[in-house]
């Protein structure tokens, strides 16, 4: 785009970073949520609160292998006077078909197994003879290996309370009770507890699918041969990977050739399988920026909310980005720089939260923190622009890596964080604390 | 088993969590590394040192949009004596035919684009009138849009040092430098550096493919009905989503009928597709505990290191536990405890460094902290028994989730993390400072 004289509103004025995350944050809705099966549904977040259909656990069960015994029954049993008692059965785990036991009877029961009528407690095996009449044991002979312990006779040499290692119907949760709200980001503890209450499945946001395409003529794919004035497209590897760190489903695309009809044909055409497009490159106020060039004019233009605005932000590196909506659903379109650690930074700071966001999560950016600069000297910033600078961050103390250079990948590749430098500040002297963004 | 008289050696013995990880991480060994494709490569640990063939940028090249120039044709120029170019061409980004700039010649060049021949630094495009003769300008007009600023003259409203604007060739990294160490996390920065040297594929250790199984005749699938006796089956679901999130590709097998033959010939089956397996319940002194029984007997006795070793082990929960080796690729088995939150707990502690182990990954554990313990009572601890307590933690405070009992899977889904009290402790009274192992 080229003017007669300066202007001084649109995308020629300099908006901060705060500016346009908010407006990203404020286009960006959380998807529809719906119902997936427990496995697809690892990391997404709960849309409805979980009551407990059925109390766990849901039944009186033995906490131990053992006997189910009566109280009375054991009551001053020791090793010198153990309790005899008749051993009317096995309860295994899962049985249906209850045994009862009575007055001088014990069952022989099985860690979750419930605990038959007639019984109030449970004797670990470890405190009887095991119905060997041999003196203490220490486990059960596998069922396999022979049925006699069924029945016969056990000794007991210590005396149990009742309830003594049973595990109550209901002690863990209860029918009615809510087992998870609402807003729950599912891990394994959580889809652990879906599973117990007999929940299958989740009604929860799925993961965006993010569509990532870098743009540029000079771009070559890694593994073919470098020409004169090409490089290698890494943008679009970098920003996939960073997507489904993010949480995505990410879809690489590639590198697409500075051509603005290409360009626009590519995205229409990678609509239909995207929640968030995410371009590289081509946003500047260059000749051959196709990005701009193409996408400026999309959109219906009587309707609210469609087309992508280019702006310049006031950040090193990362000046140029567009943001807005593209085709008939609205998707909304990130247009990165092409510089890598621009298009990196600018994912974290843009991308990330919008694709956290589109998940429904509460907290979608990244953790800060503050630490003493370590630096050989005073760190310089831009006035008026808000500097990210890659940095290790350690007990306290950030050290930057390499330069502010935008092209530094190498950099980039060893940094853990970044450092930022406001707007209002133009210098960093070493032993200052600093505002740290940890990329985790 | 059951035994006439106690015995004091080996399984009967307990044995320490740290003897038990001990033993699994002595018996685990990284996998084999193979050569993947970036984007197969994320989160894997790169097992070579990566040189870098071609220095990044492989040429000088403009960081701005604006006009490649000789520094001397634009000495002392000002907004009111402005130096007058003949433009000579356009340089794009990946064009490989350069032009040559002359005495008061000038390119218009686009960031990326290769700094041409004659020409020794750039003037940004707001530095000049674009060619319009009309005062300065704020960016250029689309190619596409006309050719018109290819050709004619270019106002310059300041002069330029030599190399400005000018990123050098090399000053990323140099060819024959080291861009990845050995041991490196393939993260989306290290994949963005590969990616731009060039390298399409790393070599790297894969992630695991464990296979997951729960066993028990109670058990249900979660979404079926529930009869009397039965519980639902949530280990496989918590533990293969437990395993993904510690890096592996994990197989949920589901729950198999205590059936010692059924047992052995599903897990036989697995092996194609294991690099480790991971089983729950059956593994205490019961008589239906069917993955001792089926896994005692397993693997070649004259061969070290085969077969399934079980144990008690001086931790609560968790206490019985099986570990070893089993088929003709002596496939590490661990065999947990069929309590939801035992089972839990002993991954977190076991299987999650075995897998981490296997990935390569230097750091196998969660991280730990130490916390002031926040609770209306002293916890109490079993005496010689390591004990692990749902716990949320927070600004250097851990408080307790629920109580201790091993099936209390709803308070597990409300913690984040877990508090440690040592073997030789029995009683922790509020206000102690705690470990407090971070579940992330």
């Amino acid at each position: 785009m080229s003017t007669a004289a300066p202007r001084t509103t649109g995308q020629d004025r300099l908006w901060s970073v705060d500016e346009h995350l908010e407006d990203i944050l404020a286009a960006v809705r959380p998807l529809e949520p719906i119902e997936l099966q427990l496995p697809d549904a690892q990391g997404c977040v709960l849309v409805e609160d979980v009551m407990v259909p059925v109390s766990l656990p849901p039944f009186d069960n033995s906490s131990m292998d053992g006997y189910a015994v009566r109280v009375a029954d054991v009551a001053g049993a020791s090793q010198e006077y153990p309790a005899a008692l008749e051993v009317v059965g096995d309860v295994a785990a899962g049985q249906a078909d209850l045994l009862h036991v009575g007055p001088g009877q014990a069952a022989r029961i099985m860690t979750g197994a419930p605990l038959p009528p007639g019984a109030e407690a449970v004797v670990p095996v470890e405190w009887t003879d095991g119905g060997l009449g041999e003196g203490p044991v220490h486990g059960m002979r596998a069922r396999s290996l022979g049925p006699e312990q069924t029945s016969g006779q056990v000794r007991v040499y210590r005396s149990a309370e009742a309830r003594a290692h049973v595990r109550a119907k209901g002690s863990d949760v209860r029918a009615g009770d809510r087992a998870l709200e609402a807003g729950t980001v599912l891990g394994p503890p959580q889809i652990a507890l879906l599973a117990a209450i007999g929940r299958g499945t989740a009604r929860v946001r799925p993961r965006p699918r993010v569509v990532v395409l870098s743009t540029g003529s000079e771009l070559v794919q890694p593994g073919e041969e470098l020409r004169s004035g090409q490089i290698y497209d890494s943008n679009s590897f970098a920003l996939t990977a960073a997507a489904r760190d993010a949480g995505a489903i990410a879809y690489r695309v590639g590198a697409v050739a500075d051509d603005a009809e290409t360009l626009r044909s590519t995205i229409e055409d990678q609509l239909v399988r995207a929640d968030l497009v995410v371009t590289t490159g081509g946003v500047s106020v260059g000749a051959y920026d196709v990005v701009k060039e193409a996408l400026s004019h999309v959109g219906d233009e009587d309707e609210a909310g469609s087309g992508i605005d280019f702006r310049k932000l006031a950040m090193q590196p990362g000046k140029p980005q567009g943001f807005g909506s593209i085709g008939p659903d609205h998707t909304p379109l990130l247009a990165l720089p092409g510089n890598p650690v621009s298009s990196y930074v600018s994912f974290e700071l843009f991308v990330r939260p919008a694709i956290r966001a589109l998940m429904g999560l509460e907290d979608v950016h990244r953790p800060t923190t503050r630490a003493t600069l370590a630096a050989d000297k005073a760190l310089t910033s831009p006035k008026g622009r808000r500097q990210f600078l890659r940095a290790t961050c350690a007990k306290g103390i950030v050290r930057p890596v390499g330069g502010a250079g935008s092209h530094l990948v190498a950099a980039l590749a060893h940094a853990d964080s970044l450092i930022v430098v406001p707007e209002d500040v133009e210098s960093v002297e070493p032993g200052t604390e600093v505002e740290v963004v940890l990329l985790g």
